[in-house]
């Protein structure tokens, strides 16, 4: 095996189920649901649940999630003291209260946390009350610049894995300080370097390639968002997930744009966070000029034209990382986690061994 | 050895003296200069020499090279055709009958295109000429987009090589459309699979982590820019070079601005073009609202300040790639290739082999 493939020791004692490389499936607010989470996990990797619409929702989404494992024939090796799964936070809607009782409750192995309002003080008020309610849950922290990553390393709660996502990713990631993966994350490894905290790579990784580029930029494990919207399991409409597959050319059909924020009324993002989203006529019609008012009126039509308010003649928000054109079909969850899988081993394999 | 490091034939054959992994010291405008095209080559790499600020200054570049080449003791080993190195051009700037010129007489192994008027037809206007009178020099053509990548499949003088250049690259790249190379390049070589193009990737690339990213995202060989500014080799002011090796966080230290070429006064560069700077007073400044007046006049007494002209608080140009904060320090650009090839082999050994 390939030193860049090897599992840091405190990873691969608390996530015994997992396989190198290191695969997880990202907390896509909604969209990650039980089903997606317990595939990946169940195919080696580590699946984490998405926010829900209302933080409430969790509580039935943990419910399926322990129903689906124990159902599950392939259920995943664990220790018995945690949810082979993870949970993700969207802190600055999210209710702290009613996520640490379901931490408390279901005592998922990982959560993840991201975009406070306070950096400053709210990571470390969710870890330290969920850690109090569940040692065993490790604390995940997403960062997409080196100032936030540089944070965390004087943070009273520290985290136990540190998420540095990329420019290229979808859904909300940094405004305007925001860069490639390929620079920004072996900056941050290198701040890192004496920290003893794994790191993962998450933004714009759709295959083995990127999986494998990624392990070479220092990453301790890789992790999917955008790639993971074109499975069955995914909670997504077919609409969306057809534009998923469609799409192409990540640079010219993605852009950052709060338009879509506006169109559906989601307001309270902290400042610097814009989502990635692949570009439809709601967006050329802004760029044009349409007044806003028009545009909300068309949108508005087009939510009620189901699957068709999607498309590149469509208005709905379409969110999705610059990966959409290294996307080409559905696949289920588990195969996805598997082909990755082998196509890191065979990138790292040495000349004249046979094909995996 | 693993795949990812094995060199395409087409490349072996023609590049003789380089080893695996292909590593190439990009054509920076006056920066990569004789000496240093010559150490990379020597070093089992392969050295661009850099457009001139005259087309006419390449004549006296290829003599020093020449000499260089002759007088080194450790030479490259060659076939007896072609020099070597290869040389940029700037095609929008460039005189294409002096540059054709100095083809015939160095035959330098390759040719690295970028930035023409006219896409459509400049490429092949130089190809053609350069292929008519120096039939064993090799095209590279330089793309940031996917559609720039598409366009050069169906021209009529195809590339030799064609080099991949993610957003994160110094110096003039996309202004709008470009993308980080974790996507991007997987995009390309799809759409290159069935080329037979030997593909190379640009941008961010500065240490042994980002090359061997780039293999695994099936790259052939890796183009380094800014890692080559901080050499003794480089053609460079030490004021800019200090800060090359000073400033850190290539997201937030620097920008793609149009601000420094126009107090420069350098006019011309093609639509969609803009250079990544590392961000200093001027830039401050013009972000708070200064006129442009004073800031072309502080601008140029900068310019008679010399060395003192750059640095946090200085006024001039510092262009360079978002992978700054990889750079800590000065280094020989032989010792620059031989670490990166030796980051490189690393990532790929089996566990258990003794370090290189």
């Amino acid at each position: 095996m390939s030193r860049s493939l090897r599992l840091a020791t405190n990873l691969a004692r608390h996530y015994p189920w997992v396989t190198t490389p290191f695969i997880v499936s990202a907390p896509m607010r909604v969209m990650s649901s039980p089903s997606l989470a317990v595939a990946v996990s169940n195919a080696g990797g580590l699946g984490f649940l998405g926010p829900g619409v209302k933080t409430q929702d969790i509580h039935k989404d943990l419910e399926e999630i322990s129903t689906l494992l124990k159902t599950n024939t392939a259920s995943a090796n664990t220790n018995s003291e945690s949810l082979p799964v993870g949970v993700g936070f969207q802190l600055w809607s999210d209710d702290v209260t009613v996520g640490i009782a379901a931490i408390e409750r279901y005592k998922p192995c990982a959560a993840w946390l991201y975009a406070p309002h306070n950096t400053d003080t709210d990571y470390d008020h969710w870890a330290r009350q969920i850690r109090r309610v569940s040692p065993h849950t490790h604390i995940w922290i997403q960062v997409g610049s080196l100032a936030e990553a540089t944070a965390l390393l004087s943070a009273s709660e520290k985290p136990d894995v540190v998420v540095v996502q990329g420019a290229e990713s979808g859904g909300h990631g940094r405004e305007t300080d925001g860069l490639g993966l390929i620079t920004l994350f072996p900056e941050v490894a290198d701040a890192y370097a004496d920290s003893g905290i794994p790191l993962f790579a998450a933004g714009g990784i759709a295959d083995g390639r990127g999986a494998a580029a990624a392990l070479c930029l220092g990453a301790d494990g890789v992790v999917m968002g955008t790639r993971f919207l074109a499975t069955p399991e995914a909670r997504i409409s077919r609409g969306y997930q057809n534009e998923i597959v469609r799409a192409s050319d990540g640079a010219a059909s993605t852009t950052r744009t709060f338009l879509y924020n506006q169109l559906r009324g989601t307001v309270g993002w902290p400042k610097n966070y814009s989502p990635r989203t692949i570009i439809n006529q709601s967006y050329r019609d802004h760029q044009a000029g349409v007044p806003f008012e028009e545009l909300k009126r068309l949108h508005d039509e087009a939510l009620q034209a189901g699957d068709d308010g999607w498309g590149p003649e469509g208005r709905l928000a379409t969110y999705a990382g610059a990966s959409i054109g290294l996307i080409h079909g559905v696949k289920d969850a588990d195969t996805i986690v598997r082909e990755v899988r082998e196509q890191v081993l065979e990138k790292f394999a040495p000349v004249g061994k046979s094909k995996l």
